[in-house]
C-alpha cells in the first residue's frame, strides 16, 4: 500500500513536470514567434494553449483523488497541496504566452519599429526563473526557490524602464503608438510570468521547508 | 468530533467570507479613489493590501491543517480544496485593486482627461461579477455561479473597446498619452479583476457540482 502510493506521488510529479516543459515551451515559442516575426509558430501557441488547459484539470483531479483517497500526512499533504498550486500558475504562464503570441501577430502586420533589445532579455529572466523554479522543486532545492525570488526585481524593473523608453517614442512619433502599444503588453506578460515564477517558487519553500514566505516584502 | 469539525468548516467559510468582504472593499475604494481624484484612499487601498495577504496565509493554513487532521472526503474534500483556490483568487483581486489606486494616483498628478463612464461601468460589473460568486458560494448556488461565467464575455468587449477609444485618443493628442495609459492600464485591471471573478464561480460550480468547467470555451 505504502509503496503504491509513493508510485502514485512519483506520478503526480512527473505529470507536473511534463506540464512545467509544456509551459516553458510555450514561453519560448511564443518569443521566437515574435523575434523571427513567425505567424504560423504564433498559431501554434495559441493552438497548443488547450494542452495546458487539460494537464491542469487532469493534475488537479489527480491530486483531489491522492487526497480522498489516500488522506496523506506531512510531507506529502504539503506536496500535493502545493502542485495543485504549481498546475494553476503553470496554467496561468501559458496564458500569458497567448497573450504575446496575439501581440505578436499584431506586430507582425507593420514594420519592426526598432531590434528588440530588452524584450528578449526579460524574457531570458523570466524564462530562466521558470527553469529554475522546476530545478528546485525536482533537486528538493529550497536555496535554489529563494533565489529565484529574489530575482523577480530584476524583471520588474525591465519592465518599468520599457515602459519609460516606449511611452517617450509614443511621444515623440505617434505613427509608432499602436506598436508600442503591443510591446507594451509583452513587457508586462514577461513581467507576470515572472510574477508566477515567483509564485511556484515560493510554494517551493513551503514544500520543502513547510514555512510561508509570501508577502514578506508587500 | 464530528460536529466540532463541523464547527471548523463553518469557522472556515466564515474567514473565507471577511476576505471575500475585504477584497470587494478594496476594489470599491480603488474606484472611488479614481474616480473622486482621492489620493488619501488610494494610499489606504495600497496600505490594506497587506490585510488579504495575511488572510490567504491564514486561510491557506487553515485548510492545510484541516486536510491533515480531518481527512476529509467528498464534499468537506472539495470545499476545503476549492477554498484554497478561492483565497487565492481574492487575494490577486486585491493586487489589482492595489494597481488601480497606484494609476488613480498618477492620474492625480494631470487635469481630467474626459469625464469617466466606461471605466466606472467596468467596474460596475467586475463588482457585480464578485459579488454574484460569493453569493453562489455563501447560498450554494452554482446557478449563480454559472451567470458569473456568462458575464466575463461583456468586461472583455467593455475593455477593448477602451482600448481602441483610448489609443485613437493618443494619436490625436500625444499629450493624453500618459494618461491614457493609465486609464488602460486600469481597465486591463478590472478586465482581471472579472477573471478573477470567472475562476472562483467555477471552483464554485465544481464546489456543488463535483464538475470541473473551467476551459470549456477555450
Amino acid at each position: 500500500m505504502e509503496r503504491h502510493f509513493d508510485q502514485e506521488l512519483g506520478g503526480l510529479k512527473e505529470h507536473l513536470l511534463r506540464m512545467a516543459g509544456f509551459a516553458e515551451q510555450s514561453v519560448a515559442q511564443a518569443l521566437k514567434a515574435l523575434v523571427q516575426r513567425d505567424n504560423v509558430l504564433a498559431n501554434k501557441v495559441d493552438d497548443d494553449d488547450g494542452i495546458l488547459d487539460q494537464l491542469e484539470i487532469e493534475i488537479d483531479d489527480r491530486c483531489i483523488k491522492l487526497l480522498a483517497l489516500r488522506q496523506p500526512t506531512a510531507t506529502d499533504l504539503r506536496f500535493i497541496t502545493m502542485a495543485m498550486k504549481i498546475c494553476s500558475e503553470l496554467e496561468r504562464i501559458g496564458d500569458q504566452a497567448v497573450n504575446i503570441a496575439h501581440r505578436a501577430e499584431e506586430l507582425n502586420k507593420e514594420p519592426l519599429l526598432k531590434p528588440l533589445v530588452d524584450i528578449p532579455r526579460m524574457a531570458e529572466h523570466a524564462q530562466g526563473m521558470i527553469h529554475d523554479a522546476l530545478d528546485a522543486f525536482v533537486y528538493a532545492k529550497p536555496d535554489v526557490a529563494r533565489a529565484v525570488i529574489n530575482r523577480d526585481t530584476k524583471v520588474d524593473l525591465l519592465n518599468r524602464q520599457l515602459h519609460r523608453e516606449l511611452t517617450s517614442f509614443m511621444i515623440e512619433d505617434p505613427h509608432t503608438i499602436t506598436r508600442c502599444l503591443n510591446l507594451m503588453s509583452i513587457a508586462h506578460n514577461l513581467e507576470r510570468i515572472a510574477d508566477h515564477a515567483t509564485n511556484i517558487a515560493e510554494d517551493i519553500v513551503y514544500l520543502y521547508e513547510g514555512r510561508d514566505i509570501r508577502h514578506q516584502n508587500g
